[in-house]
């Protein structure tokens, strides 16, 4: 009997070359792959819900697959956990319906963004943090974050690259917030185009440094244009934080 | 004309064999040697305040040296930033009177010591802090605590290998707190034996999973003997944070 697997993954994707498997490196694609088909005994090829890019991390990334082994789902997590490297784990296996597809569904996916401005970089926090020592104006990012929550063409927030029908995504919820020398920015959709985060990102820095108005974010999303927004912020300091799906 | 000049020195411990220079692997003492002695074209040896352990991480660990180069003490932070690996980071350099020695002055040092308690870990803090999925009675730590707090003989809480004259030392401060599934044991002293905070973790992490009384922390400082203790709690979960100099 074969049935369908759900697992929601954490990583730290310093030593990987992102999620989808490729030449170049290593992948957390291909290393569920190995350890999964040991495990089971099968030919196992994993889908994944966010193809998330070289150096981003993850707290709940979301993976399918389909299996005949009699192991129980929920015991996939435990086995798998002491087979992969150290910095990837596996959160929860539960079995789902034969037709769930992570991509397909809708979903509400949460991505953070943290850039820690202080004077001097914090080694142990590199990882997982853009350093940044100027000084950014708080309120203003907020400001020209609002203009971006809802539903809208992304064009000028999606890097070339990718073969997409629409760049028309919804923002559910974009905050802003500092804390201790920490600026974080949370953001929640329905999904994000290609490096879509990232230049919200860098642009939003644009903003709080003083080298771009709130306003101009309107200006941005009508010019339709990629070279109309801020640069793309580097990939250490992004987390995809959570995943819900609505039906 | 010979000046002596105080650094506060950040770092990632996990790549390091500690602070002290020794023959098995790289140290924070030997990269600041090398890079200072690059830097100020002389024969720089650095005299840390505190030899850290193999993998444990620093936020101010505070080193001093004699240099005779002209370049003000101040700049120096930033001219070793740019030559040194980005696990290391100077966040201040200052000139201090000759007769400074950081070993030497009264001093209170502050530790972290960091558990992650949930039920996996989380790749991204596997680093920094100590994974353990057991459930921990807080108030329970917090009691024990309370009976290190002030002078004592900390024999108990010390490993053998390093010669001292004493093993009395005072606590100012032990604190114990739970947030978001991290728990955060921080001390405060004057001093602190070989090992002496991580024994403390240890310790306190029996007291929570109830394999030993609070009140047992008493009768531990009496036997002065390192068996009556707790395991000493794994290295990465540990940081030094803070130094403050008295006199």
């Amino acid at each position: 009997m074969v049935k369908r697997v759900r697992l929601s993954v954490a990583y730290d994707g310093t030593n990987y070359c992102g999620f989808q498997i490729q030449q170049n490196g290593p992948t957390i694609e291909e290393e569920l792959n190995r350890h999964l088909s040991e495990l089971l005994e099968e030919n196992i090829k994993v889908i994944g819900a966010s193809r998330t890019d070289s150096g981003v991390h993850a707290l709940c990334n979301i993976v399918v697959f389909d299996t005949s082994s009699r192991i129980p789902a929920e015991k996939i997590s435990y086995a798998m956990n002491q087979r992969l490297p150290e910095d990837i784990r596996i959160r929860k296996s539960e079995e789902v319906e034969l037709s769930f597809h992570p991509r397909k569904r809708k979903s509400m996916k949460t991505y953070e963004y943290r850039i820690l401005n202080k004077e001097f970089p914090i080694p142990t926090r590199r990882l997982y943090t853009h350093f940044a020592y100027e000084h950014f104006k708080i309120h203003l990012m907020k400001e020209a974050a609002a203009y971006l929550v809802g539903e809208h063409d992304f064009k000028s927030f999606c890097s070339s690259g990718s073969e997409i029908d629409s760049t028309i995504r919804t923002i559910y919820m974009l905050d802003v917030n500092e804390n201790d020398g920490e600026i974080s920015i949370q953001v929640s959709g329905n999904g994000f185009l290609y490096n879509m985060v990232r230049i919200i990102a860098g642009t939003l820095m644009e903003v709080g440094k003083g080298n771009m108005t709130p306003d101009e974010m309107g200006k941005i999303l009508e010019r339709k244009d990629r070279s109309a927004a801020g640069p793309t912020a580097p990939a250490k300091g992004l987390t995809l934080l959570s995943y819900e799906f609505f039906d």
